[in-house]
């Protein structure tokens, strides 16, 4: 019985996690959870899963929780300190990190210096202060189990084979929702049309990721810093089916892959269950009922945000985490109408060009480069004509 | 420095492992060599590698070739005991199997028993004796390793997963040179147009074994061997392109493939120096060169072999050794013209119904089934209509 920790546990990882925890007894049990503002379903997860403590952004909402759940063995703590209490809690080995953007940072590094293993599927903690991370996990004898699809396959493609031997990384891409959307149409386009991701049921803020490539460029990053493979040797596939999740290739000329159905219960249940294989009734893959799987290289011209992941990691230091904050608010105002689709790359090119970077030897560096980003970035969105 | 053996060095898979010794000077030491009729390759390999021992099959070969290297540093011994001289030859830890056919049993087996590992490039000696060279394998603490594309990815996809956790192996056909024939056509399909495989460069033994499918219905054979896994859960697919070389699919649905562009190298290589690779220069494979990948089910009403295959599995016993036996008939007298490309399932399966299958207990019991069958093939192909 594995005891663990989600962080984040109302959205799509937090769901997909329990849905696991729940179709296997006796394998898991869950100390504790945290959630932002979605106190129906955390009250319904508090209600099946018995939790110990449970953490809310907001005192406002840790107040309503408390009477929701009068007379239920839990404890209900909210803010920073009540996630950091969550994210320590003894009893668990694991901790499941799965904060959507940059506020996972924090959380996950306290997991991490608590020495509990780290399913990561929050990819901006690797994106913000990859280096650092790897360097507080490996003190404190921490793994880190990549959770996004794309770096468990990886992960899964690595395993049993030399580090050494690897000659390239090869993350495959779903082109996202605007693939095949030409150019001038790009002008165009609304949020409800970015969100349709066509192989993929994920939250709104990495589906427009996916759609501008800007998950694929922190995806690179994320790999630089959970593989230590440098950028250059780190290519972007676009694969419309999204059945290959990435592949590797080793100097001999030959590749691994990890493939199957686009369902995150296999990358999850993987990072739970490490190196066993837990067998999920999901439905096979099955490639004759396919048929064709295709592949082409990235549109830069079109999709630039991709491009931007790479210039980060070649600048290096807090470029992530300005790029990473920068793409944040981009998005989030896209979603809110505040600026058009092709402007999100523009906003984040905009505020890298204007930060001058430093190296990331604390949390502080990260979290710092982080807010002058989000300022910035916000002016950027404000002075674009409506 | 690894000393290796190879017996069958002038056939595709010999050369092949002499041009990697070629290529990585002082990894590889050459000890002995044993071919059959090609003296003038074999004389040049001599000089070239020089080998302490060659062993030929017959006498005269070897008188002949002892004139032409005069005054080399090289024994040269002859028949079934010269090759086992070969094969067990004191200094050498690894022997490249790659004998083609029946032959290669006897001398695989024996370099077994002299505990050295096996890359193992003939598949014949696991469809014909496969229990009992497993068993051999681990009374001697020998490791064999696939070379056969299929396997070496079926083994690369296997190495850092769990046994218990796999649900199937998946082999990959090409199709081989006539899959897209139609059935009334098979019939008057010459030798010459069998012998066009769409990827690979082999023998031409293998090349019609590929073009009515039998390879895989052999391969379906080795696997299980190879693997411990039973028939029922290895599957084969039609791949045209032959870059995904084979796939296991794991309990949780996850599948990890191996894929590379066709050349025998990168799995001889990686048999030979396992679990290191060695930094072979060959083009990567580019899966954005070649567009689209597909994928669907075999032809068993064209092609029925494959499932002679599966058939001599769940039979046991002397089964897989008498269809073998009959199949090198059969595609003999169909390169020599004494049948026709659809006649080779026809004298396999009469000779398959009128066999007595009996416990492999012994070698004796895989090469008397093995005698049998060529006999019983051999008259059922003269008893054919010309």
């Amino acid at each position: 019985m594995k005891t663990i920790i989600i962080l984040g546990s109302t959205g799509s990882i937090g769901t997909n996690t329990l849905d696991i925890v729940q179709r296997f007894p006796g394998e898991f049990r869950v100390a504790g959870l945290t959630a932002g503002n979605n106190i129906d379903k955390l009250e319904e997860q508090i209600r099946a899963f018995t939790p110990r403590v449970v953490a809310v952004s907001q005192e406002a909402a840790a107040v309503t929780l408390r009477q929701r759940c009068t007379g239920l063995p839990v404890e209900i703590v909210s803010g920073e300190a009540g996630i950091a209490q969550v994210a320590s809690l003894p009893e668990a080995e694991l901790v499941i990190s799965a904060i959507v953007g940059a506020a996972g940072l924090v959380p996950t590094l306290t997991a991490i210096r608590s020495g509990k293993h780290i399913a990561l599927a929050n990819k901006e903690p690797m994106v913000m202060a990859g280096k650092l991370m790897q360097e507080e996990a490996h003190k404190h004898g921490v793994r880190i189990f990549p959770v996004d699809s794309e770096h468990s396959a990886i992960f899964q493609s690595l395993e049993g084979h030399r580090l050494e031997d690897v000659r390239r990384l090869i993350l495959t891409a779903s082109g996202g929702a605007l693939w095949t959307v030409a150019k001038e149409e790009l002008q165009h386009v609304t949020p409800e049309r970015a969100l349709k991701h066509p192989n993929w049921k994920m939250g709104s803020k990495i589906t427009i990721d996916s759609a501008t490539l800007m998950n694929k460029g922190l995806e690179v990053v994320e790999a630089r810093w959970l593989f230590d493979i440098p950028e250059s040797r780190i290519e972007v596939m676009v694969h419309r089916e999204s059945i290959i999740h990435s592949l590797v290739e080793y100097e001999d000329r030959s590749m691994i892959a990890q493939l199957g159905l686009p369902d995150m219960r296999t990358p999850i249940s993987y990072a739970m269950r490490y190196p066993e294989r837990l067998p999920l009734d999901l439905p096979s893959l099955d490639l004759t009922a396919i048929g064709t799987l295709s592949f082409c290289k990235p549109d830069h011209d079109r999709f630039p945000c991709l491009n931007l992941g790479y210039e980060s990691l070649r600048t290096g230091g807090t470029m992530p985490a300005t790029m990473n904050a920068a793409n944040e608010i981009a998005v989030d105002a896209f979603l809110n109408g505040g600026i058009r689709f092709i402007e999100i790359a523009e906003v984040i090119r905009q505020t890298m060009d204007a930060h001058t970077p430093k190296a990331v030897s604390s949390l502080e560096d990260a979290l710092e480069a982080d807010r002058w980003a989000r300022e910035k970035a916000e002016s950027l969105v404000h002075a674009l004509p409506r």
